[in-house]
């Protein structure tokens, strides 16, 4: 292999990584590999290798069949991996956060009862609020643990990354259920979310299980649309 | 085993069925395992057949670690199988249509060519029309297909289900990559789909290929919120 492998393709991706910052717009497609290997004078491997480190730099993204393009930073796009909305923020470079924070402790009405697996009443934590990237709100997020899970002083603490601190308790999230619905927001959420009332959102419902598939989590987030997509591969005969 | 055991649950199923039709509501709880055991004087193995069957029969949905519930006709859940409009109708024992079609052979245009592999102005046929379930119209399609796919009359036919037809032609789709958006359907859209205009929709654009990964089929569909959703489970470090 070439000596200069290394090299070649860290000064490919900080060359690229400049042409987008200085003028690429989101969604723009790349030259082709055959064009990249001609203009840097290098090879196909060392280009694909460039390419996939701007593809982990979150810079650009590349379509099966079709090409590679310039991510749109302001996006997120949610695939069929579990992720929190902290990890989703921090991949894209950004800061995640959270206001109008409350929590409270309080009875399970039965839907959430029969989604934790508790009896209906049973004591569960309530944490509901405005999730921000960089101070930008795109999403409210209400989220229902059963009360034993965390310590009786859960309800005081500070929390931003909720799965950061069930970790911490020993408590790692394995698998989720969840339901995506389309819709629209009311005056309150549009106010909460900085977007023009009746603008679309997703609707997510999710319950969530540890390894040993107790439900530990139910959460719904409504995201701001033009924050989100969810983008996945679907397989013939493939069930959910 | 009992020799009773099939028609025990087969009488179950049908019980079950007629108590849906004559007043249980969608997304209303069944009774728990145990009160259904009690009520039938069966096994848990027969309760669970009859509810297994049922689940099939679309008339009721189970969640994980809650129970299960009785199904919403008027909905479609889309999971990770790839599946057709007209399979996805026919599943919920309904007829799939279209109206409004247009088919037409035209240049492809360059995100077009690109997703499908061609060169930009290569020939693709474009299919454009209403989806109906019972006559109800629930979906707006636009579909294209490199032109050299199907046969040059292939404009001139009437297609149902285009899955069906490229499988006459020896084209199974294998995978796609998709990417859902939430959006607002404007006007022209609302009179087609038959809702209030500004009324919520899933926007889907999708990428389909066949099992030697060629591109086959380039769609966007529009769904309407109030009859589709997406239903699946994601897990955690699982990659798209």
């Amino acid at each position: 292999m070439d000596g200069n492998y290394e090299l070649k393709y860290e000064a490919m991706r900080a060359q690229i990584a400049a042409d987008i910052s200085s003028g690429l717009k989101p969604h723009e497609p790349l030259p082709s590999e055959r064009k990249l290997m001609a203009t840097y004078g290098v090879s196909r491997m060392t280009v694909r290798r460039a390419l996939a480190l701007l593809v982990d730099d979150g810079l650009v993204y590349s379509r099966r069949g079709s090409g590679t393009y310039v991510a749109d930073p302001a996006m997120i796009s949610k695939s069929l991996s579990l992720t929190s909305f902290s990890e989703d923020v921090r991949e894209r470079g950004m800061t995640p956060g959270a206001r109008s924070q409350q929590v409270r402790r309080l009875p399970a009405e039965a839907d959430v009862a029969a989604d934790l697996a508790l009896s209906p009443g049973a004591p569960v934590v309530h944490l509901e609020r405005v999730r921000t990237a960089d101070g930008l709100p795109l999403c409210i997020e209400e989220v229902w643990l059963p009360a034993d899970l965390v310590p009786a002083n859960f309800a005081e603490g500070a929390v931003t990354s909720l799965y950061d601190t069930l970790s911490d308790l020993g408590i790692e999230p394995e698998m989720a259920s969840q339901t995506i619905r389309a819709t629209v927001v009311n005056v309150e959420q549009a106010t909460q979310l900085d977007v023009a009332p009746h603008s679309a959102a997703f609707s997510v419902s999710r319950t969530t299980y540890a390894a040993n598939a107790r439900p530990i989590e139910r959460a719904h987030s409504l995201y701001r649309a033009d924050r989100y997509d969810f983008t996945f591969s679907i397989h013939r005969g493939a069930r959910s």
